[in-house]
């Protein structure tokens, strides 16, 4: 419930003739030094530097005029402002956002934060009305009204780049359908795979995400605006009628909790990192598979770096940076959780952090998002080669297994025999199609001629039947469920 | 896809005759030694120690055997399994569930996880059936599905005791009906709150944890099982069948996704983590609280710890434990975070480090949980001392304001006039209420004698009167929305 | 090692004739589309938003010129290089020093990074020469330099400050001298202690927060420059001379380890870290003491807020944001140790968001010692009011446990005396020296008339005399250690 | 300065005849039910079960009883316990260590923390005497002096075990002398190097990482014995003497430094963090270096996990956990980091939570550290695999930049004709080395017959030169250094 001093300042002129002397002062030394006649000194440079926001907090101007019309329209219905200086309020209001998109608009540091500035302009535009318009408001159920505005628009940005990276992935799958790629565990490669099922994995984390973020707007959408300083106010305002006006579901229910929790912020966070954590995975695998060894992906001139001495080379420095930029958005999340713990009851400066962690996993994540959507649009898969290399690995072993075991054999002794096979191949330095129906007999009987059906990465595919495998058949509905489900036209 | 040594060599053993030389050596030699003929040496005990699991992961037995049934019920409906097949693997669980929890199974680190624990005792057990359960299954979908159910059981009793929390603060303002204390903002009195005000908020915070862990609850009931490695199975198994056995919602969609995503633990712990930080800060109000300067509370000795040496003193250790214990909370978060960022798809070892952090921070959080209503329960507030400090900060002052703002004065002129009838009690050294009329008016002719009846801490918090404040009818509403909601049988 | 397209370019037009179509183009598209001829398209809009670094990395202008003049004053020694184009060069260099630092330097994002504007800069300055300046150098090993520069720099600056916040501590204590406080355990008053010893135990802190940083200068004061790319490079240059002119220790050993490791930055930021806790936990108390409830302190005009609505109202604003920022630093702790975390060799772009944590941090951290300091200058301490409530809490019970176990008394037997003692005073309502002889004689023999020596508050605090302990010598000899220690002018 | 329940009923116990009744009870029971007979309840279970530490603080045992031995003899030497007292107390602390190693001692959670179990056993053992152990004592002080030789300790054995593994990776090198592989940057390839240069990367981060905690080891080894709570005793204690006796440098300068601050904790896990973060790239290199597609090792079975349907699958299972444990110790650093931030002055009960995140990373890193080694100690290189993919990525194409520059061209134009050359191999898919001196000459006129001495891998690496750099000469002279600094007896 701190006074901004520039306000002070002004009420204090209200009442007393300003001296000439003043007039002459910069606006700052003038605004400080009225302060009621009670405080000696201005803060010093070193704490007006360290404790300023408007250098941050300028970015929720829009939603604080927002804040402010739903909130003079309020007043003015319920008899708390006259219908004139309403009018004159919404109408400084309008001039200032103009000003502030324009560019003409000039932050002033002594007046501390984005909320003292409009404020303040407000009162040099249009004068006495705009003293009117802090009735029954404090600045700290006021930011978190702003901020809880700027956050919603930020899930809502955020869900819509979600989706186009999820539209971008699924369109890459189309685009290479039925190519087979090694699926690893431990980075061994394991069991063949479909590339559009891999892509689909990250359409299903994706989607997650999504619910996490819109979990978290309905959440959050419950309006502060009237809790004031902290425990509301005796005067007859609606809260109702703002939160209705802003698009809040309702106003929140209890006056401190509006204005000492931050848990909406945590949780945005938290969301934010968790798919920073995805975008991170998506990075590492597209950052291997573009290397020489890998040799799986190459990605367009638009989007890698080259070299000039090394005409071959390029870099897939955007999905680095989005591996890389996970970092910070985990990081922030820390800052938001240390912040707050401890804190004591109900409004702390120290709160005023809560804002740059925000703006700064936003950007990063929604950048990491529209990135990787680009560089999915942008690479192009290696077919022959990928091909080429496909055998290595026996990845159609444990499709092998499954053929015995369909012929009746114990899941574990099925194990120990294509052990042996794949023993054989290795040694003999072939594939387990190579081998032939009397070697194979000589390992276990089971063995009959419709085994090559089930040999061979392509078969191998083609047997996967599970509910959510690789099959074939599995991975194609799961795609039109997909086109259906994001609207994406099919080439 | 690892292959377990143990069950490795039980295959090798039922192929080929097991020496009586081989028979002396100890059971863990043993196994290994026979790993298929084909690995020379065991792992090195260094690497054993490092990479075991089983000293921690055998919290899951329940979970893991609880799959197992599930599992083999399945396979036999398929025909994967005969049903006495069946029979023996559910008596044989019975059994060793039977074992575990009497405390007489031997949990062996050779057999590395709880997983090949389990069914290596039903091989001992049962025999030959043993080696069928893992049909259409391997480790990478069975630790899934295990640690889901896990959680899904440690987020209904984390909901349990957070709704326990809930009463024991209700039911402590019920106790504590009309007291006043004052609200803070900067550590600074700023306003009077009722008691029960203060403690809703942390009511709605801790009802907005229980809707973050529902959340959490719908997202992760996705039944993994039948992912197998990483790519499904060719078997005819039916995944929807045993994802309704376990009372999970479907299967999940995407094998791949199935195996390698652990975004359930990542918001998990994010949710354990709002809750700790919500939690530290009621544990930082109550410490200040239970200090000599403040004095709002004594606990009592069922919770407090005492020193023979100055009997007056009761610390309040479980409520800086409540405090403290967040910080852990935080970290295991950061743990999974930083563990899967940057890893490439799918199944990696690494992943076998998500689990104790998720233990700890469950045992954490709702250890907190439980010590934090013991201490609401346990706890008396000196009235008395209190109210006799409660005139100490002007409380009154901004219910004040709105009184002139009430008779018409603006905002920002009506703060000046109350700082400056504050002022001249600072001065006279007395309250607010104690300025006659003819001096108020001195300072501003709108004053009135009705003012009086805006005076005084208890006066002011009647004035409250917007939806969410303080005011005394706006409290008494929401508590009987507390008390009826979460079924309290008032006193 | 990846080239910068402007400078590919750049050679590009030396061979070839940039047609006047081409001259015609902006700068940027220019550039670009020159690249070699190879590259057919330029990346994307987002992607040059997402991976610039120029935003940032132009904070390192007065390393990178500093290190620039360094090489090509070693290249010319070495003869790699004529002495006209080094004299050329280090014109150059001086004129776009000159540009930037009156602010007429035009950062061009499309030249990506602080290291290409200058490079490229210095080729519109100064023409051909630039070209060689690049000779046996690249990015990878420049920036280390750069970077490592910065942060010895940054080093420096931090210990300065903390040395200044020690002068206000100690300085702050020769203004309190004899001012006893209370000491608390759980926040509960415990024993007596001096305001001295107490200001004097942050005072050790900070040391050691000195002995950190400068550990960490000394460990990352080896120069990377000429580690190039990764591997070092076959032309005959003398690392050893540009090391020494850049102040460094010696150049680095290993030119893999030169550019791929970031060690000291995670060592840098992890003393800030430690720092930051350190500056919290005096934050912490402070607000604490600023409280109406402690009321120890009342901070000057100069370092709080106030509030026109009640004027008696000082809110501590600057050492709740101390308390608040250390989060931020702790958060830019954990990016740098995720962002390196499991990152293969040797250099990866990701190692780009190395530096805005860094950038945030240190200027966190000063602003956090240089308000503390200032606000250490501002804050007058309430003798009179800390008196007055000194009795409260028996702070003299472990003294008089003392008294009893120098006549012989065994130490736990002794403090079961002194808590009957206490006890008795609880009942009575009184202190300890109130209490007659008899009385405690009644309680145990041992007690004689010499007891009242022992009691009472200030009595206790003469009584301690161990080695750092809060006795009134003992304090006033560490004083001293410290007032010479810090040269500071004893008033 | 929290009490024991239990000594404080024994206090009580010497001064009231205990009852038979009492007597009967448990001893749990009874211990709490004596406490000074004020308190009137025991804590609940809930309380007791979260507020304990014995589980975990019981890993101090041996430095506990050493600070009790070095205390017992100083209180004798000054008079403040008899010799024989002490020589009870020594006898009975030897023999309460031998039953804790040998298993037979009962640790009591009713007891609360390993000081207590121990005093409390003592008592039990020699009676009376044990009453004077505590004199002039705090359990404050006693952790804090337990917890810092029990960290020293840990120093020396985490030191201990990075030498290990300076050994393996340099021996390591020995016996793969010569052998050449590509480096990376973006994890392209990009110059080549020799393998012994790699690992020297290493051998040289984790130098500086022994620096760390040798640093770490030097700032924490002061005593913080006889702060006793947190003021000092008024006792004539010998501080010097107990520091000498436990090989501290000297006491602490500060009694409330010596019990508030955990800084050197926080140090411990920075370190540990860091070193963490090394091993994590380490593990990250291996792993993808045990890939199919990379398949530059193979680890023997000794450090690697098979399959045995894929018998020629080695999953490299110690170095992914390498890699993740990375994490938890990341995690725990926070967890101090977090726990520490915002506490007010001086002992708080948060504090217990100090330990468990430092034995837990302490365990990890040793682990890491040992099993790495392991690794390197069993791990092949596939020579012939590696030689035949070098010439892949046109390794040599910056020697040949070299060559240019040597002859006398600017390195950026120098640059664009190794560019072209590369890319007319590229067109002709063909090496460097592989093109006519004709088809270099119509690029440049500036290649002689020499530049074949600089084309190919071999040359390549034989051409680098710079100090620190991959020539095979340099890097010659760095393993010769390594290996007389680590005392390693060349094969």
């Amino acid at each position: 419930m701190t006074e901004p001093r520039h306000l002070q300042s002004a009420c204090s002129k209200s009442t007393a003739a300003s001296s000439a002397a003043a007039a002459a002062k910069t606006p700052a030394e003038k605004e400080v030094k009225l302060w009621g006649g009670r405080f000696q000194e201005s803060v010093t440079d070193a704490v007006e530097r360290f404790t300023e926001s408007i250098s941050f907090d300028k970015a929720l101007y829009k939603h604080d005029i927002m804040g402010s019309r739903a909130h003079a329209t309020m007043l003015a219905k319920q008899g708390l402002m006259s219908d004139s200086d309403r009018d004159s309020i919404l109408k400084g209001l309008d001039e200032i956002e103009r000003l502030i998109e324009s560019g003409e608009f000039v932050w002033r540091t002594d007046r501390e934060d984005v909320h003292m500035n409009i404020e303040a302009a407000l009162t040099d535009v249009i004068g006495e009305p705009a003293k009117k318009l802090h009735t029954a408001r404090s600045r700290n159920d006021q930011v978190q009204t702003d901020f809880r505005l700027w956050c919603r628009d930020a899930i809502d940005r955020t869900v819509e780049y979600i989706k186009k990276l999820q539209v971008a992935l699924v369109t890459l799958g189309l685009k290479n359908e039925g190519l087979i790629i090694p699926g690893y565990t431990h980075l061994q490669r394991a069991q063949p795979v479909l590339l559009q099922h891999y892509l689909l994995s990250y359409v299903e984390q994706l989607e997650r995400d999504i619910g996490r973020f819109l979990d978290c707007r309905v959440r959050l959408n419950f309006c502060p605006l009237g809790a004031c300083a902290l425990a509301g106010t005796g005067l007859p305002i609606d809260r109702f009628m703002t939160s209705d006006a802003l698009g809040f579901t309702a106003p929140m229910r209890n006056s401190i909790d509006a204005v000492s929790d931050r848990d909406f912020i945590m949780e945005l966070l938290a969301a934010n990192s968790i798919t920073a954590v995805h975008l991170s995975r998506l990075g590492e695998d597209w950052v291997l598979w573009a290397s020489e060894e890998f040799g799986f992906i190459t990605p367009s001139d638009s989007v890698s770096t080259g070299s000039s001495i090394m005409p071959q080379k390029k870099n897939p420095d955007p999905m680095e940076l989005v591996r890389g930029k996970s970092a910070r958005v985990v990081g922030n999340l820390i800052t938001l959780l240390t912040l707050c713990k401890g804190l004591p009851f109900a409004y702390n400066r120290d709160l005023q952090e809560d804002k740059e962690p925000v703006f700064d996993s936003v950007k990063a994540v929604i950048g990491m998002l529209e990135v990787s959507a680009e560089f999915a649009r942008n690479v192009s898969f290696n077919h022959e080669r990928i091909l080429k290399a496909l055998p290595a690995g026996h990845l159609d072993a444990t499709t092998l297994a499954d053929y015995l075991v369909k012929k009746g054999m114990p899941f574990r002794t099925s194990h120990d025999v294509v052990g042996r096979s794949v023993a054989l191949c290795v040694s003999k330095n072939c594939q387990l199609q190579d081998l032939g129906l009397d070697e194979l007999k000589s390992i276990s009987p089971v063995f009959e001629e419709d085994v090559y059906e089930f040999l061979g990465v392509e078969n191998s595919v083609k047997k996967f039947s599970s509910y959510g495998s690789t099959g074939s058949a599995c991975v194609a509905s799961q795609m039109d469920y997909w086109v259906n489900y994001l609207g994406i036209n099919k080439i």
